[in-house]
């Protein structure tokens, strides 16, 4: 395993304490716990925590902003966040209005932000959460009952996030936020695992001719392994299954992301969304918005996921909202 | 070799249209070219040239829009554009202003953007030129008579791009971009190297525990191949060539760039951040800005690079002002 790093054991609080280096006017870090806030500190409107574990970045810390995350809770290396971590996070941005907790679905995340979220409404915080399962590749996985969260997640920081911005009320950003759940697919695939510093060595073996399909974002297998073939030819597979879930309708209007496992060069990601674009023309589904890069990562995995958001105007007002984040700005 | 592609003949074409199909409201494709301009074309002010070899991603496309560039262009991997698409582009975003052409030092792309400027200069445009020459590692290179140009560019195209945007003329256009490069120097390292699609293999061989030292941003091999060791080492090695310029004095203000070369993770890029803003501070050095992310990238590298760049009142000033391009989006 090479790496750029000082050791396995202080990887995680040495990540955030070099985003603070880098971002102090965004992100301040709570003295002693693994956890990142705005810098300006609690707001007057509802607050949105997310995180999980680490090995996702720019997730979850680098949307911890304006417009997005209030706070941003990170565990060791794709391992859930403790809850007092989570509580700690809680606390820390409540204005009084209540705080909406973003999950991914992996079961750990789930019981660990439900007991933080028990914790802080015996204090009298007001506690929502939605949980994110974005990923169609798996009804059920190693870490789920359920399928995965995935990068989808991003969109619901995005538009939640903004909702929450507007002043809408801790009912109504959940309500957003459940509906971009609703709406939001994603399917991933990887030519290379990634290596978890911990481990030391990949997380699966792939020959040299061979893509694995349907991969998660914490290294764990897909669910059909192949023979490489051309980049268009692997993003109808996963456009395939995501046009399966019968939400994607001509006529329709969607935002896409074609998002980098965090290994995989930019020039290809937008290679695949020539491809991906066109495919949407060819069913008449018109794309609003597009993101393409490193949004929600798996350390250093080669591959990409797709993901497709069904938008309506309440959505796509959100979505184009203004955001100032340290990954993620928009005017 | 596994790449997201399909094919080796068209990436970069369809790249290009990929960056045009996620980001039709910043830039559109000159017809029949391998060149970026601004959606909205040409403007009543000084425009900014910039390109190079392919590869680099999200340079140089990625830049255009307001505050940065005006047109970007691409050539085959690695590989120089020619000077008639230059010349297209010099004229594509001519408003009679005149026209800053940004040159990476690379032998094919000094002389090819040179040849350019003077089809251009016969039509009567006003074209200058600057040449970035950040790169310590190396007094000359394979490709190079000088020291090469990396990732200092990228502060060249933000500070000289708000410059012609805030109405300088032409000659202090040039002027503030050749003050960015007096200012600023880089440079930066490789854990494996990278792999062009038309070559199919790595561009050199790295051993298990061996990481390469002064690497450029094509794949040629560094200055000094050793065995790894921390990321906080690897920063001093290379802060020391830096530092050993005599620029970044006790009591200046500095911008710091940490690089990624496409392959690396953002989790390793905050881990290196954390150290360099330590030693700067022990230098009495303090950080205006940092920027942590895959910014001038040579394809599926893995490995970084420090870039610092020296700040006075005027390019502070022009380093904070807005920018609205795909790839950099400042408020």
């Amino acid at each position: 395993m090479k790496k750029l790093i000082n050791g396995v054991d202080n990887i995680v609080s040495e990540m955030l304490d070099g985003m603070v280096a880098a971002y102090p006017e965004y992100v301040k870090r709570l003295d002693g716990f693994e956890v990142l806030v705005r810098a300006c500190g609690a707001s007057k409107k509802v607050a949105l925590v997310s995180g999980g574990g680490s090995g996702h970045e720019p997730s979850h810390g680098g949307y911890v902003g304006e417009g997005m995350l209030d706070g941003a809770v990170a565990g060791a290396v794709f391992t859930s966040p403790t809850p007092d971590q989570v509580y700690e996070a809680i606390k820390a941005v409540d204005g009084g209005k209540g705080v909406l907790l973003v999950i991914k679905n992996y079961t750990g995340d789930v019981m660990n932000f439900e007991m933080a979220a028990d914790m802080a409404a015996d204090d009298g915080i007001k506690v929502e959460k939605v949980v994110v399962a974005d990923d169609v590749a798996v009804e059920n996985s190693t870490w789920t009952t359920g399928r995965r969260g995935i990068a989808g997640t991003v969109f619901v920081h995005k538009i939640a996030g903004a909702a929450a911005e507007s002043g809408a009320d801790l009912e109504n950003v959940k309500r957003i936020a459940e509906k971009v759940i609703a709406n939001v697919r994603s399917m991933g695939m990887a030519l290379d695992a990634c290596t978890v510093p911990a481990a030391g060595k990949p997380s699966f073996d792939l020959q040299d001719d061979e893509i694995e399909i349907g991969i998660g974002i914490h290294g764990e297998p897909g669910v059909n392994r192949e023979k490489i073939s051309p980049v268009n030819a692997i993003a109808d597979k996963l456009l395939a299954k995501i046009f399966a879930e019968g939400i994607y309708d001509s006529g329709c209007e969607v935002a896409v992301m074609i998002n980098g496992m965090g290994g995989t060069p930019l020039m290809e990601l937008f290679v695949a969304n020539k491809h991906v674009k066109e495919v949407l023309a060819a069913k008449n589904i018109s794309v609003a918005k597009t993101l393409v890069g490193n949004y929600m990562t798996s350390l250093d995995m080669e591959g990409f996921s797709i993901t497709l958001l069904k938008l309506d105007d309440e959505l796509k007002k959100f979505l184009n909202a203004p955001a100032n984040t340290p990954a993620f700005v928009q005017r």
